[in-house]
């Protein structure tokens, strides 16, 4: 019953999360990496519909079989599917239509819920919700981009979110012992596959910082010419900064000589104090060089985090994201969760302000490609 | 009097194009030639706004400044504008503003319109209402494009026109003396620059078809092997056709062995009797050579147009889009209307099922790039 | 024995015109238009192998059978070939090679010269001749970009032409009456495909320039702005203009506040008093649009050529490259000559410094794709 | 004395790897991974002149101040440079230029050599000679890449290298127990600034093949639809295999229903005994996914090594390429050496059968973007 309640708790969430939005607004993707916003609302809904109800309720009559081809995000076991870059194209299923969809799927949900279930299959259910949880998040971030964009830059509303408390005023540097470390998950409780096995490092000596970098510190860093400088960045990192003409986080707008910043309210002067947001990999590396420091490694942000406060932004790492030992992956399309993205990516440690509650841990590895920074991403120092 | 009533049935008429929309359908740009039909909704009432009401109506004030940036299409001499690939990441304005915006200027311009005009200002709504209706037409399109390009293909609902008739069972080739002959805008009535200025041109003997080809021709080209064989083709039509795998007409689907056609309706089987619509120049061309014969030239189709039935189909010509003798661009924004496209796009002649009525000549020059064909084009062989 | 003597004086010039080059200057391929010498080498070369010797000589027996693949240009009809492209990858078959390869060619074709060849065979070796010519321009102008557009700016030689003359002290605009004029080839000489055939057009009263529009006329266009007035161009050439950040001719250098121009002998002071060369189709267009004039048609331009000087540039005309009333492909390889080019291209009219000798119509129809401009392209005005 | 002598050995080998080329083998660049040989000529004896002549010999006179432009590679410290892309567009300076070049540096630097030098000068030319080594090896993998994309498949010459030697009959696991390990470089031998500082790792319980893995086996996952099934796949390894068409290792020739290779020697029947060669890492991962096993960390092999034969090919790890504890750039140029290149790229161990005798180390970190397989890569198990 637990796990009922928890259902339709996430559930209502995901609503929620897009009640302020107008019909146009769940419709558009700007660039790629951004999907419509009813296009999260239908893709989470046929995770349940595809893996829940379809192999294990043989009376379960799909809504609709086109929505396969819908809604499917990269599962090559579970059929085509529209291409990435074409979500934005679709005008149907309307958004109405999907939250038919849902209430639909929710309703054979609750009722599937509602007896006793396997304990593989209480475990597949909470991985449909922490999927669900993730694309809460990148709800929050493919919003803000829609928003964000247009030129008209609209307020999403009053900001749901506490503004990121400034950093505290002492920042100190914490150092760390050499030796032989734990990492990954541990214990029962639920955690993804990129996560184990639990393993051992040795890591060196190091400190690193007990709070994030400021817009002031990156402020600094613009004022002082490090987006010119080609000293400072990974070769590849210094040709987009000159193919995209970049000079500045994303959403930071310079209008008549001061800096200003969209937020869920629309734009507003910078806060100096605020954690930095919205940078690649390729800018905090650069920051970081500028400061003649270094980027933590994810191991190293594991192990010192009990010691810090964090979860205001997505933190940057120099780990690569690449299997722990003892990596397997699963059989079957949910095998394809994450292990398929192991290369080519950079892991970030940590949360931010639009991560959903209680979806933050400390051997949580997210991941993304070093040059994307619409995620609420920034970074710490260590060395 | 006369252009308030004009006024007033030109623009509702847009709106009742636009009723069976749900308002995503207003949203999406699946390819960079089609706009979103809240785009059109908004330019079109933008024209009016811009070049009649601001110039002259001091006390006029504009509905939102930011709007000339997102509804200027291509002109440069009234400032930035969105990007035409751009239009579909647009979810704001909201339809419904789009809506207050047109409710707003036609309210201004009823008042306008019920004093006396200078002839000039009378010429200028004129050339509104025929942007307009140029507009309603290319909505007709998009909205087929955005609906038959959805994986659900939804219909648009019952068919706004009447079924193009069949062609008459007996076609016959209707031969022309050579001489010369006059071509060109004559007259009073209302027509664009480039059907200026009426001029000789001298032609040869030629015949061609009383009637349009129909999907029965070409489904025999299809059939013997036309789209496989580059003989038939243009260098640059042979390899649109390698590089996009084209193989039949847009909207064209084989279901398993049969031929089937999207429609405002839904998918239909394919009707033979009916004239091709939605093919490239480069197949057009192919298809005459195919058959042995030709397509006419502009001037050819003009002088025999009163001898047969056209207006199903925009038919394509062996013409370039070129200035006539004695074409004159307007100073100003206007007169960025048509001059600066007359290169690397052929001309089209007649009109089609989706034409506004009233809004064919047979002087009329429509435009469009070789490999485009999502408008209702079809061809008339000529020899 | 005439045509033999033409044969050896004509592929004796291509390779005097190769004569300068180093070994790796026959190689290389900077843009997608230029070919390398050797392959102009080979391609001409092979012309005869597959077109004449091939089929008319049983017992011939082929260089090398991979060359086809190699050393065919376009001609679906004659197998796989290099695409375009990739012809600058190819490092062999060698120079030294491709020379033995025409050595080979030339004995077998002057063995078979020697004796009575029909009436269709001489033709077809005229056309190979006149091939081969074409090729001779192009030899010179894809030289001029490969040496031009090396850092090193390394001088072709001594020029090989007396420099363009200065236009006359008074260029006059000539009138020419309006009326029914003949257009196209006349007469028994050779002639290509796209010139025929000879028909009547009406022109209307016009007046065209004595002389081609100079340097110092397009230093002016360039000092008052022009590159920088949409006004003045198409809207795709304004595009092309900002795209490629397009300020002045190619082979103009701004150094130290004064214009260069690289010529066969290296970096010179921009003579002003020159006709203007290295223009695009839409420089042309802007650059009569800011004189107020326009270009002329290519008819215009046929019927009054006999009344000015002529053959220092490619002139570009307001015409696009379509056939000709009457114009009929010829069957097989042979047949893709021409006609499957014309769309998407506009015409020039005249020749140019580097056109060979004799090889130039007052009918020659020349074409390319308006943003070209690294063949010696320039304009005279008509009004 | 003895750098003298090393410098002569080395500058003089790089000669001879260029002798069985003909000129125009030097000139081509197929795609903008492999440079044309001449310019590594060019570059390697740059780079002696910019960083010891230049800044050492006052009296020194540079060769050709336009020599940096062309053949800087991409040092941002040292001005501006002809992209990478374009090197294959140049057709000077010439072959016989740049082996002036190469005499004229050498000549100065055998004067400079001949004296007492500083320990840091000696280093420097000690860099510059593993420098020049590395291009070594990319000299024959670019020229066999050149000659072997040539539609002629022409020959290098006989082969240089012993061919590279069967598997040993029995393959080995080699276990290896959990523990602290020391990586990177120890001693006072020549290393680059990657291998530093030396650390230590802890790794565990693991075993590695004795052997790399064969033609046979990759002939093998061929046969068993390997590069058909997603499964086995990174998901960007699947896009490249789509987009691409990969069906098997480059130079792999499938004739007539036999494989076939492209050796030094031209195209000989495929030999299964020998290591694969040219895979990129998608192929190697999806490889070691397919036998359910993976590849090791750079640190499990490094640990290894000294247990197993290798040096015949690359072996891709599962490790990224990113900076060791302690690792620091050099300040100016000399710093842009491997450090900015510290992202999305993989790691390779070992050498290959083109690696410059002396030029392997077990602590060596070669790396490439994961799609790259014109190197000579393979790989090897873990587990």
């Amino acid at each position: 019953m637990e796990l009922l309640q928890e259902y339709k708790k996430i559930r209502t969430r995901t609503k929620e999360i897009c009640h302020p939005l107008k019909t146009e607004d769940y419709v558009v993707q700007p660039i790629a990496d951004v999907s419509p916003p009813k296009w999260h609302l239908g893709h989470t809904t046929w995770f349940f519909e595809t893996f829940l109800l379809q192999p294990n309720r043989p009376d379960y009559e799909v809504f609709d079989t086109d929505y396969n081809f819908v809604f499917n995000s990269y599962y090559e076991s579970v059929g085509k599917r529209v291409i990435r870059t074409h979500r934005g194209n679709l005008s149907r299923p309307s958004v109405e239509d999907i939250y038919k969809y849902r209430d639909y799927v929710d309703a054979a949900m609750e009722t599937f819920l509602a007896q006793p279930l396997s304990l593989e299959l209480q475990q597949l259910v909470m991985l449909g919700l922490n999927h669900e949880e993730q694309h809460q998040e990148l709800l929050y971030t493919d919003i803000k981009y829609i928003l964000g964009h247009n030129p008209l830059l609209p307020a999403y509303g009053s900001s749901p979110f506490t503004a990121a408390t400034a950093a505290n005023n002492q920042p100190a540097s914490i150092p760390i012992k050499a030796g032989i470390y734990e990492i990954g998950h541990e214990g029962d409780g639920f955690c993804f596959d990129n996560e184990c096995s639990r393993h051992k490092v040795y890591l060196n000596d190091y400190t690193i910082e007990s709070a994030p970098e400021t817009n002031a510190g990156f402020l600094s860093f613009i004022e002082s010419g490090g987006y010119r400088d080609f000293r400072y960045w990974h070769a590849e990192g210094w040709d987009w900064v000159q193919q995209h003409h970049v000079g500045a986080p994303l959403y930071w707008h310079l209008v008549d000589g001061q800096w200003f910043y969209y937020t869920w309210e629309g734009l507003k002067p910078l806060d100096l104090a605020t954690p930095v947001a919205h940078i690649s990999y390729y800018e905090a590396a650069a920051y970081a060089a500028w400061k003649g420091m270094r980027l933590p490694t994810e191991f190293e942000w594991e192990v010192a985090a009990r010691q810090f406060k964090w979860g205001q932004r997505w933190e940057w790492t120099e780990s690569a994201y690449l299997p722990y030992p003892g990596f397997k992956k699963a059989p079957g399309a949910i095998g394809e969760y994450n292990g398929k993205f192991m290369v080519s990516q950079m892991v970030l440690r940590g949360a931010s302000e639009v991560t959903p509650p209680g979806h933050s841990r400390i051997t949580y590895r997210n991941f993304f490609h070093p040059h994307l920074r619409w995620q609420f991403t920034g970074l710490r120092l260590a060395r």
